[in-house]
């Protein structure tokens, strides 16, 4: 349809696409990992020490055998998801080391506060699945955190989750438990139950904890996302075309040695690249440029013929103030037009992705509810024109008592849980809150009305112990 | 382009304009003012008292007369504007009676708070014309302030500026002074140097003081936005659909009108109806019904091949807060992607419609300074990939020093004003700015330095002096 957004045409995607092909060819992908590379070279790719350069044909070859669309099975049925096409996820925040409160201090993630995340999106009506190291448990020993935090993703969320990529062990140990939750190891082998997110170490290399998790994940039939997150002028080309030859070159590595390790592994096309900001030299990534990057990842992914990571609630904001709000609500509603199918951090960021917020969970869950409403198609058929009734009513005349005013207003309107919709006395009365206030308040009722979801005793105890022998290996 | 807002097919567009048609034939439309009534007469349009009735064959015969597009020329040639096509002009919130200032108090809003917000225009890198009653001057008799407001109009900010629809007179004394400023009335008589806002009366009538002004805006070649805004379950029907036929019967009415006083005559196809609160039953113009509405209005402006106006910064919210942000994120955002041209009520906008905030503007403007940069085309030329350079830097290699990198920031990124993008030990040490808090203090260096734009002094005398004449008379 008519949009203002650029529009990349066929031949702009193939130069992207030309573009990082001859990047890796000239330049090479250093790969940090003995296994992948000898995956590389048994099937044909140059390698040169840890360099790899693969060519157009290999990567066409691999890109032939990605699924278009995939589902994941949430442990309740009713909640599993479909990745791809028209479809999206919403998932929360993921990997902040800190938690910004109420009053606006920053202070250390500890487990309860991943617990904590883990319930409300047990109970979000809007977050489709549970995420991944919402934040990042500082009180626990980093080497067996992620064992904690699988637990509680499985045990508090009946949704489906995320998994471990912190290192093959961490795979292998996510893989294990979602066995046990699915009744045996081979029953998820081709079978999607997680989905994990595999970064890119930009420019051009991959880590080997990345590809390590990238290869078991694979092989135990598990979705990947491979996603570059580059920041234009500093660990990427200051233009935007540059950032986007040079991460399609990194994405498309991965994704090629996906299919390698297994052909039509099911992987998701990822990108959230952005801008530095000139003054501080960080990331920003409430910058329009990273929207821009949204829907050009969003093209490239459909492109390819393969599902999109972007977006999301995304601020540099440090508190779920005027500026998260906008900032949050344009990376979103560019996220949902453009067609992302995996939306990571819909909910709860701020500070460039250095803490999440509960305040913001709440605001940013508004905002996802909005954005859906939005989105929905109306109906433009004769009954819901409905001339008769309008002729009818006629001029001068009102609506408010009319039976189907009454009848419909559910169904028709978005009823917001936060926002003020009420005049000024009233608010005024109501203590003038705002939102971050309204949603503080909330958050209270909402966790004290969080109910575990039932589990067989079974697994739940089987689970704690591989947690336990684990722990104790 | 794929999106996944929706694209209103050309039957689907086609069924909304018949059934506005069959709405005018059935109920007819009222039309309060005897000239107007005399004009529908006198082209040989079925009237009915005060109803008039008009068929396709008149609508679609005035409809073919409507420019697609047109300027509107400022006094300092400059910032001239375009209406139409891909064009889109930004303009201030409009018609608020109250100020909410920095502590959340609502007060009634006066002379010195409009000449403030002609102020801001003129100094905003964003907003590309000046509005018209930003707000309401409580301070200034009701029958003469719409005088004082052209005045300030003018002479504070040199953009091209929003006539007085406030009644026949209001128009005729805009037009007057327009005259003064342009040298002379015959100057302006086949160029457009204001546009007026005519606004529905829903459901189904049009008021004495917006018909006169439309005849004597027309008769004197100055551009009308014929817009209506329905209160969907209130003074509209509950269902998206009926809203739009509805809607559009008036909107053509009022266009069709507008044609038989002047073949050509540059109009606007206007609407920001939006859904009713079902809580207060008060107007909610946050809501993502309105953002629906955005997007439909545009498509069928286009589909009339006419410029369109909607949207805006538009928010509930009582204060420049997180839901302010969001809200007024969200519907901007839809108002630029969608392609509406004319953007009223971009900056300044709180509490639906009833107050205006410096701080909320100051917010507003950098929201819309975000929205053009995302919707600002990239180049994906060879030259701007630069395959070499991103080769040469290489795996692992870093860009922050290169050349480039500092030849090219300043254009290829967005230079916020307000919004922080430090670290939270930065921000603490700052003392913690919430948006709203750095807008204020901005606001008052701003103000410190604008300047009068110059004008011919003898135009200002002229001025000052029919003002006088006219409050004396």
């Amino acid at each position: 349809m008519y949009d203002r957004m650029q529009e990349l045409s066929s031949a702009q995607m193939t130069k992207v696409h030309d573009a990082s092909m001859e990047l890796l060819g000239k330049a090479g992908i250093v790969i940090n990992d003995t296994e992948a590379l000898e995956i590389f070279k048994k099937n044909g790719f140059k390698v040169e020490g840890k360099k790899v350069f693969p060519t157009e044909t290999q990567v066409r070859d691999a890109l032939s055998k990605v699924p278009e669309k995939f589902a994941i099975e949430a442990r309740n049925p009713e909640k599993s998801v479909s990745v791809g096409g028209d479809d999206f996820v919403l998932l929360p925040g993921y990997g902040a080391p800190y938690i910004i409160d109420a009053s606006g201090d920053q202070r250390e993630a500890r487990m309860e506060d991943y617990d904590t995340f883990c319930k409300l999106i047990h109970t979000s009506k809007h977050i489709d699945m549970n995420g991944w190291m919402m934040v990042e448990p500082g009180d626990l020993p980093a080497a067996t955190a992620h064992l904690d935090m699988t637990l509680s993703s499985i045990l508090l969320c009946d949704k489906p989750f995320m998994g471990s990529p912190v290192s093959r062990q961490g795979v292998l140990d996510g893989i294990e438990m979602a066995g046990i939750a699915w009744g045996g190891k081979d029953k998820i082998m081709d079978k999607p139950v997680s989905i994990s997110l595999i970064n890119s170490l930009s420019p051009l290399q991959f880590s080997e904890e990345m590809l390590g998790s990238l290869i078991e994940l694979v092989r135990h039939g598990q979705p990947c996302i491979v996603a570059s997150l580059i920041m234009a002028g500093a660990s990427g080309p200051v233009t935007l075309a540059g950032v986007m030859a040079l991460q399609n070159a990194e994405i498309l590595t991965g994704i090629t040695l996906a299919q390698l390790v297994r052909e039509g592994a099911p992987v998701v096309y990822g990108s959230t690249s952005s801008a530095m900001d000139m003054k501080t030299g960080g990331l920003s990534i409430g910058a329009p440029e990273l929207s821009k990057n949204i829907n050009y990842t969003a093209q490239m992914a459909r492109f390819y013929n393969m599902p999109s990571r972007s977006g999301g609630g995304l601020t540099d904001a440090l508190y779920p103030d005027g500026q998260a709000g906008a900032e949050s609500a344009l990376a979103l509603l560019n996220t949902l037009r453009g067609g992302v199918n995996c939306v990571l951090h819909s909910c709860g960021i701020l500070g460039s992705y250095i803490a999440m917020s509960f305040e913001k969970f709440l605001m940013d869950e508004e905002i996802c509810g909005m954005v859906r409403q939005m989105i929905k198609p109306i109906d433009i058929s004769d009954e819901a024109i409905d001339i008769d009734m309008i002729a009818e009513v006629g001029p001068g005349g009102q609506y408010l008592t009319h039976p189907k005013t009454f009848k419909l207003c559910r169904s028709e309107f978005y009823m917001p849980d936060l926002m003020v919709r009420t005049n000024h006395d009233a608010w005024t009365k109501a203590g003038r809150l705002k939102i971050d206030e309204v949603a503080g308040s909330k958050l209270s009722q909402r966790l004290a009305k969080y109910e575990k979801p039932d589990i067989d005793p079974g697994i739940e105890k089987d689970l704690a112990a591989y947690v336990n022998s684990r722990k104790n290996a």
